[in-house]
């Protein structure tokens, strides 16, 4: 096992009609910035609730929050941060909008242009106070410091971290799964599958605890995952349990004493800042290519994965290995997601450009650096 | 999946070397009162890592805390507290010594007869801040804010829980199983079953994450207890998982959302209040009986619990949790534990006064409160 340093101090309030209870955790007087997306929140109910929670607050709403929010739009809300005098944030919506307003509350007191905050060119020293409601679970956000912020102008997509941006409380109400449109749900599930195999598919025997941990999760996620996407009303538990993986599958609960990856998340990034495709449909792609690519490298926590996950105990070492991408690819394909560059049209130009940056960047990804500019190449072409 | 609040804002410090790191925790010129027990810590190294970082501090000692923590020693401490000024406490142990320091630490900023803190009779509403050096895995009371503390005049054993008293950091080194005897190594084990069972084994199709990590940790110890228990060096990742399941079993992290039971903990602790076995000992021989007793209450978890964990899926349903019970036996055996009152020279006088005790108390424990006087009757007789 790694050495490790943990500590999470967000507070969670899990279930049904905790957002009442901002009433108690927002003291009246306070200056919240609401942030928020497209408008689901005014359609689900979730709108009504934080409203009358916040009556005794002075609320300033900032809507419009885009997913894979953009620097251009919340370089809008840190101005109204610093005019208006915003005591506290409070986020309301999925991950785009609690990292939005991770990069509101840290850039709102950085001196000098808060991009360099980016990929850890410069530090947050701090922050305005923050807290949240999820109405999207998938990125686990609502109870970790990292964000993602994109740069549409520049088409970069990059990652922010710090432990001054853990939200002081986040509000989890599985209800609010009720009335998610199925594309969303399955960006989710591949999403929190993505993250919990970007901390266990790595070095083998590191920690039994942290292993079974992760599997929990993704037995959990393949359990969920059909159920939610059924026809008709979705259950209750199934709601909290998808909800539950979420936020677990991102807190480092899952990650102590153990090698991370991350090799897909940066490689999803960079399609996602090419073309705009959803973070879970370029996750849902790349994965069984850095599985395949890299099975030499992973060979052992492969099998691990197949025999545990999908009780893939016969054949050849490469025989189960292939099993455990086909048994992934299809379980991916059974939330609706396509597993090729050439289904959205992305080919050559888009992998010499993806490749191009992460030489420049002088990028090895991976755990330890294994996943070079070139296997990022093959791992590309593996799923084009 | 019931409506639930988290928050645990422990920092862990986790691995090799790691005791140097108080130095940078705890500022020079602080008064700091090191509490510790028997003097273990100053054979296996512990104490000279500890006293070397605390160097610039001002250290007072207060060894000599006893397992089963004492009231009467822990207010000479408190006495202390008061008459040295001392600004946090640093808890050198294992669940003893940090339980003890827990209440020194409430104790000492608490007006009137700090026993009231016990059993809930009175609430904390300060306390000196504290941390902790872990030497022995197994209570998990390094990451969370309970204590149970003993009153040998009264023969009394009572649980104190306070968010005041969360370790504020807890430095956690593997390094310090390898001297451990095996006597204290098949406490820790049963200790760190126990509590997992205790969140584990009550209501079913409550949350399918939380399952799966009990299970987990469960899985772990299964595996990792023989491995320690077994002659010469013990392997280092074999250490940390120990210490992991430890600290992962009482932290709150596999309870979020499920029922809990304790009722084994409970009868267990009169045992110990009475005749001062060990905390494990009196679980090793009380849990057997709360799964037979209870087998129709917890029917559908003792299945789930013999399956997965034991791979019980063949016979009639009390077959099933027959096997259960017996495997778990024979997993308490094997580390070294006795499974009968008689053994101990434990009969029916005890029995009787256990039972007149939780009477009196108005005490129904387990979840819901269905363990009643009653039951815990038939469960003591179930082990006579």
């Amino acid at each position: 096992m790694n050495n490790f340093r943990f500590k999470n101090p967000v507070e969670l309030l899990f279930g049904k009609g905790q957002i009442a209870n901002l009433q108690k955790r927002i003291a009246p007087g306070t200056r919240v910035l609401m942030t928020y997306g497209g408008g689901s929140i005014k359609r689900n109910g979730v709108y009504e609730q934080v409203m009358a929670a916040l009556k005794d607050c002075e609320v300033v709403e900032f809507g419009g929050i885009e997913a894979n929010p953009d620097y251009a739009t919340l370089m809008k809300a840190i101005e109204i941060c610093k005019t208006r005098n915003i005591d506290m944030l409070l986020a309301v919506g999925g991950g785009s909008i609690i990292d939005g307003t991770k990069f509101i509350a840290a850039g709102s007191c950085f001196e000098g242009d808060p991009w360099q905050l980016m990929g850890g060119r410069a530090t947050a020293v701090k922050a305005l106070p923050l807290a949240t409601v999820l109405t999207l679970p998938a990125t686990g956000s609502e109870m970790n410091c990292g964000a993602v912020i994109s740069r549409r102008e520049t088409r970069e997509k990059l990652v922010f971290n710090s432990e001054l941006v853990f939200p002081q409380f986040s509000i989890l109400d599985p209800e609010v799964v009720y009335s998610l449109p199925n594309r969303q749900v399955a960006n989710g599930v591949v999403d929190i599958y993505a993250h919990t195999l970007e901390q266990y598919l790595t070095t083998p025997n590191h920690t039994r605890v942290m292993d079974r941990w992760a599997e929990g999760l993704l037995q959990t996620l393949i359990e969920v995952a059909p159920r939610l996407l059924h026809e008709g009303q979705r259950d209750y538990n199934d709601c909290a349990d998808f909800m539950l993986t979420a936020t677990m599958g991102l807190n480092g609960f899952i990650t102590m004493g153990v090698d991370e990856d991350w090799a897909t998340h940066m490689i999803g990034h960079e399609l996602t800042a090419l073309h705009g495709l959803d973070h879970g449909v370029t996750l849902a792609m790349v994965y069984p290519g850095v599985m395949d690519i890299m099975r030499r490298e992973k060979e052992a926590k492969l099998l691990q994965y197949g025999e545990r996950v999908w009780g893939i105990s016969e054949g050849t070492v490469d025989e189960r290995i292939d099993a455990a991408i086909r048994r992934t690819e299809e379980f991916f394909s059974s939330v609706g997601m396509k597993l090729r560059l050439s289904d959205y049209g992305i080919g050559e130009e888009t992998i010499r450009t993806i490749v191009d940056r992460f030489r420049q960047r002088g990028w090895n990804i991976g755990e330890h650096g294994i996943v070079t500019p070139e296997k990022v190449e093959a791992i590309l072409r593996r799923v084009m």
